[in-house]
């Protein structure tokens, strides 16, 4: 696979001269920004998260700033989540729909003050979504991506790691709350979140000059930790059922397809209302996915058959070490979305069994 | 450098294969899609785009598909441009602006009928603008990214590999003018157009499946014209100045400022209409700078000093096998954007001794 050209376009992040250290050897662009895929070797670097702590920069996680007098205004026309009860500590999951439904991002909304707010997204430019709002609209508010990179500390060691570099009262985050906590002469707002079923930490890195010294800081920390640089994990997130934008889910898609309903429940009279009621009952739903044999690393959706037919499509796949398997996860129709029904994959290697699975792995 | 992660949000083009065989050795993502960037050597790459003709997978300039009753409505609410005089086989180039004048992407507009367009996007998700825009107010339209996938040839014999493969009429078309032209059983919009000064031809191909078999025909046709697979040229296009929307503009930068102020000339009532009367006098602008000794690459801009003192930035930098010299693109205070000022490059290696030029390179 060929290297990445050097641009400002795919932009570095604050953190990137630690992760060249590190020894970053895969990455990926996400939102611009280069994401570390992996250090040592997936599995090495999957085995070593479970155990240990790690630190992970996800600058790509960028935040749309909303601030003015019309940020909730604003907020309540795009957001199906009611944000009646949301607390100026708090972290929401907030789906990200267009006029019928269909999923534009999948963003974590975060709470500063009542006319201030974060959106923390996934891979699309919903800037530019919540932008043509308020400009439509002529808002009082104004919307920007502020000099906010997160850098995430995941693993089962991450409250101790957390602890020695900002006190202990980082132990007593509640999970999706965040408290803002001192870091040399500023503060940063620290969030129990991220993206492994490991446990751990969201840092908000306000101003790209505090990243290294931070990074820096983690690592002499948990030096006894065994910390070590790392990333979002394929193998432990498809156990995890940890979805993507962009992989397993896209603007083809419903929150309700991807087992998001429950996010929907605003009273307001928001934008794609209308066109989420008329698809309230999902003919396909993501399912995790057992595949037997060997399969290739996957660039595009795999049919799901049955007896020929396609029924669906696999959309991350992978090795899983722990489970000693493939596990995958899937959009499968409702004729064939019960735990464990049989199906066919077609792999670009060839048909592999597969099997519908209830839960996922964890 | 790192290599890339496999992915489905990572696409592939329909000339993936075409682009592998032929040796891609570095690459970039632009628009979640890969886009190659080296295939022998970026030099050899440049002499030969300047010689004969190369086929470029430009597939990541994706379409924003507009059609419907309100197509024009929803133009005319989003372009600075006038659109009154386009005619049905036009390509017109058009800013992208949000409400305060500021650059969202830098698009050309294709139209194919009064109620039926493709806006072809450089590097951010605009369709999320246009979305956003059409869903507040609830047009009739319909928006979305259709299977199209524009496939460049570019290079001095354009013309004559282009006659081989969809016949004479091709050297009628005029620039920023397509013909509609068989391939197969289907056909295709076949614009003079492309991403370098040495002439071309951008086919805009519908249907992933004709991607292939339309990549052979053309190498096979090509043969005598040592026809090869290219990519756009940071060379080539930094002397003839072709800006990169999210290297050499971004949203803090309006048209003005990047020497597109002859595209706003609507007379309608457009979002960003005051925002762009209000910056209509730039206080900096877009110049070709000559850098002296030896440069890095460039991967975040690089201040411009007069006296130690900031006075722009470098945005795109590269050596010029023709001219024998460093050229680059960069934004520059009214102050010291006269041609023949002298200033300094603050590079990653240290100060370069820098001139404002009058003129690209070409």
């Amino acid at each position: 696979m060929a290297t990445i050209f050097p641009s400002r376009r795919v932009r570095r992040t604050p953190f990137s001269a630690g992760v060249e250290a590190a020894g970053m050897s895969v990455c990926t662009v996400y939102n611009r920004m280069i994401l570390p895929s992996v250090f040592a070797s997936q599995e090495e670097d999957y085995h070593h998260l479970k155990a240990h702590v790690q630190v992970w920069d996800v600058s790509c996680e960028r935040q749309i700033a909303v601030q003015g007098p019309d940020a909730r205004r604003l907020l309540d026309m795009i957001s199906p989540r009611d944000l009646d009860k949301m607390a100026v500590d708090q972290c929401y999951y907030m789906p990200a729909i267009d006029r019928d439904g269909g999923m534009l991002n999948d963003p974590v909304l975060v709470k500063l003050a009542d006319d201030h707010y974060w959106i923390s997204v996934a891979d699309s430019d919903y800037i530019q979504y919540v932008l043509g709002v308020a400009d439509t609209l002529a808002l009082d508010v104004r919307v920007w991506e502020p000099d906010v990179s997160p850098l995430g500390v995941q693993g089962p060691k991450s409250d101790a790691l957390m602890a020695r570099v900002f006190g202990e009262e980082v132990r007593d985050i509640r999970f999706f709350r965040y408290k803002r906590l001192a870091f040399e002469d500023t503060s940063f707002v620290v969030a129990r979140s991220g993206y492994s079923r490991q446990g751990g930490f969201e840092i908000y890195v306000e101003g790209s000059d505090y990243g290294m010294p931070l990074w820096d800081a983690l690592m002499r920390a948990g030096e006894d930790l065994e910390v070590r640089a790392g990333c979002p994990s394929t193998m432990e997130r498809v156990e995890g059922g940890l979805l993507s934008y962009g992989n397993d889910m896209t603007r083809d898609n419903t929150p309700y397809e991807c087992g998001l309903g429950k996010f929907v429940n605003s009273p307001r009279d928001y934008i794609g209302k209308a066109g989420l009621a008329a698809r309230r009952d999902p003919i396909q739903q993501i399912r995790p996915v057992e595949i037997a044999g060997e399969i290739p690393p996957i660039t595009a959706p795999w049919p799901l058959l049955a007896d020929g037919k396609t029924v669906g499509q696999v959309t991350t796949a992978t090795w899983s070490p722990d489970f000693k398997t493939n596990v995958s996860i899937a959009m499968v129709a409702r004729s064939h979305w019960d735990a464990g029904t049989k199906l066919e994959v077609d792999t670009p290697d060839g048909l592999r069994a597969a099997t519908v699975h209830a839960k996922f792995w964890k």
